[in-house]
C-alpha cells in the first residue's frame, strides 16, 4: 500500500480555520508545532465557492512554502453546525452566505487532493486546548467560547461530544436568570447569549444609557474612562457566564473548564465576576475545579483541526 | 481458572437499590429479566452497618429463593455520591446517617462473597432505562430524575458520565430563572431544585397561599379539587424543569431525554407544561428530540445496577 505508507510518512498536516470574517491556515506537526501560518479575509457574502477557493488557496500557499515536504492530510475547523461524519455543513448564520449544505470534505478533497476531516470551529478550539494547550492532561474538559455568540464543547478523553444531530455545544441557548425575556438570535427568549455575548452586552449598555454603541469595544473603552454603567455591564456579563458555567460544572463535573472567545478580552473585571459567579453556584466538592483562560488564541482551532487530521492518518 | 468459568456460568446477578427510605433487591438475568424481587425499609438513621445488614439480608433472601442457581455478582445502586472506581460513598444527605465514607464494595463483598459493582442510584436508573427500558436503542440519553431532589445522568453509548469527582448529574444545582433567590439545599441560591423539586413546589404553594402543606401530594390533591393556586404551582414546576431540560438539550444534543422521579406522578398537567417549555427553549434542529417518561419505575435502578454487574463478569 504505497499510498498509506506515504501518508504515514507525512511530516505535517494542513489545518484550516474558516470563520465568518477570517480564514487561517497552518502546517502543523504531529506534536502540535505550527510550521507556517497564513490568513485571508473570508469572502463570506460571496458564497460557498468563493470561501472554498480562498481556503484552498491558503493551503496551496502553505504547500509552496513547505518546499516539497509531504503534507499528509487536511483538518478543517469551520463556523456552522458541521456533520463530522459526512464533512457537510448542516447550518450556518448569514455571515457565510450559502454555507449550509456545503460538502466541505468533498469540495476541499477535490481542490487539494488530500484526505479531509471537518469539525465545527468551537469544537476544534476546545480540542486544540485539550490536546496541546492549557487543558492538556485533563481527562474531561468543558470549553466555553464567549464572542459574537456563546458556544461550548465538551471533550472527554480527547473525544469531542458532537451530539446526535451534530448540534452539541449550543451553550448560549440556555435559560439565564440574567437575561429576563430578552429576544435571542435563535428565536427564543431569555437565553444566556441574549445578554452575555458581545452584542448582548453592547445592547445592554445601550438600553441602560439610551446611547447606542458600535460594539463591545466601545463599552470597554468607556469603562476604562470611568463610566460606571459600562463597568456594571461588564460585571453583569462575567456573572451571567460564570453562573451558567457553575451550573454546568455541577451537571458535568469536568476536570477543568476553559474559557475563550473575544469577550474574554474585557479583562480582569470580567474574569473576576465570572470566577466569583462560578464559585457561588458550584457544590462544595466542586469548588476546586480549575477555570482557565484559553491560552493558544487563534492557534487553538488550527491545532485542534490538525489533531483530527493526524488521527485520521494514524 | 475454575472461579472465572463458574462466574461466567452465572444464571443471574443480584441487584440492590439502596434509597433513603426503601431498599430493594432483585435477581436479574443477563437479558434484564427480573426473577425475584424483595424490599425492606432502609434503617437510614441507624447507621451504615444497619443499612448494609438490611441490604445483605435481602440478597440472602434472594439466594434462598434461587434454589441453588448460581448468582455471579452483585450490582448496587445507592443514594449518595458514589465513587464507582473504589465502591465508596463520598457524600450523602442526612437521610442516611454515617453513609458518607462507607466502603460499599468491601463491606458487601465481605458479607456476601460476591464481586460487587457500585454506582449512584440516579445513574443506575438511567442505565436501566438506556439498556432495557424506554431509551433502549438510543445512543446518547439524558435522564432527569425529579423527586425530593433533582438529579440527572448522561449515558453515552451505554456508558454513564460519572464525572471527574464522581459528582456529575447534579442538575438541580443549576441557576433557574424560575427560582429567583430562593435558598437551595446545597447552600446556594436560585437553583432549579429550590423551586421544582417536590419540597420546592410544596414550599411554593405554602408561600403563595400562606397555608403550609405536608408535601407535594397535598398540592396535587388540592389541584384536583379545583384549587387554582395548586394548579399554577404544578404548571410552574413542569415549566421550570422543561426550561432547564431544553437548555441541556441545546448543550448536549442527546438522542433522547427520559424524565423520571416521584414528581412526574403529578400527571398530565405537569407533563404538558414540561414539554411546552422544552420546545420553547430548543433550537429548531432539536425540536424533535423525544422527551420520554421513565417506563421501568422502581425496576429501573435494579436493572441498571445489574447491567454493571453483568458487565464486570463479561
Amino acid at each position: 500500500m504505497p499510498e498509506a505508507s506515504k501518508l504515514r510518512a507525512a511530516e505535517a498536516v494542513a489545518a484550516l480555520d474558516i470563520g465568518g470574517t477570517k480564514t487561517a491556515a497552518a502546517l502543523v506537526t504531529r506534536q502540535g508545532g505550527i510550521v507556517h501560518r497564513v490568513t485571508a479575509a473570508t469572502p463570506g457574502r460571496a458564497g460557498a465557492s468563493a470561501v472554498l477557493d480562498t481556503a484552498a488557496g491558503l493551503v496551496d500557499q502553505l504547500r509552496a512554502r513547505s518546499a516539497g515536504a509531504p503534507i499528509g492530510a487536511l483538518g478543517v475547523g469551520s463556523a456552522g453546525v458541521i456533520d463530522s461524519r459526512t464533512g457537510r455543513v448542516l447550518s450556518a448564520t448569514d455571515v457565510l452566505t450559502g454555507w449550509a449544505g456545503t460538502d466541505l470534505r468533498s469540495n476541499l478533497h477535490q481542490r487539494l487532493g488530500l484526505p479531509v476531516t471537518v469539525i465545527n470551529d468551537v469544537h476544534a478550539h476546545a480540542l486544540g486546548e485539550a490536546r496541546h494547550g492549557i487543558a492538556a492532561g485533563y481527562e474531561a474538559v468543558l470549553f466555553i467560547a464567549v464572542g459574537t455568540g456563546i458556544g461550548a464543547s465538551f471533550v472527554i478523553g480527547s473525544t469531542v461530544l458532537t451530539g446526535a444531530h451534530s448540534a452539541a455545544g449550543h451553550a448560549g441557548h440556555q435559560p439565564s436568570p440574567y437575561a429576563g425575556s430578552l429576544p435571542c438570535t435563535c428565536g427564543g427568549q431569555g437565553h444566556l447569549e441574549a445578554i452575555a455575548s458581545g452584542p448582548g452586552l453592547a445592547d445592554e449598555y445601550a438600553r441602560r444609557t439610551g446611547r447606542p454603541v458600535d460594539d463591545l469595544r466601545s463599552v470597554a473603552a468607556r469603562a476604562e474612562d470611568g463610566d460606571a454603567t459600562a463597568t456594571d455591564v461588564i460585571l453583569l456579563g462575567g456573572a451571567a457566564v460564570g453562573s451558567a458555567v457553575g451550573g454546568l460544572v455541577n451537571l458535568l463535573d469536568p476536570d477543568a473548564v476553559v474559557i475563550g472567545g473575544g469577550v474574554t478580552g474585557l479583562g480582569e473585571l470580567w474574569w473576576q465576576a465570572l470566577r466569583h459567579a462560578v464559585r457561588r453556584e458550584t457544590l462544595p466538592s466542586l469548588d476546586e475545579v480549575p477555570v482557565l483562560a484559553s491560552a493558544l488564541g487563534s492557534d487553538a482551532p488550527l491545532l485542534g483541526a490538525a489533531s483530527l487530521a493526524w488521527e485520521a492518518l494514524a
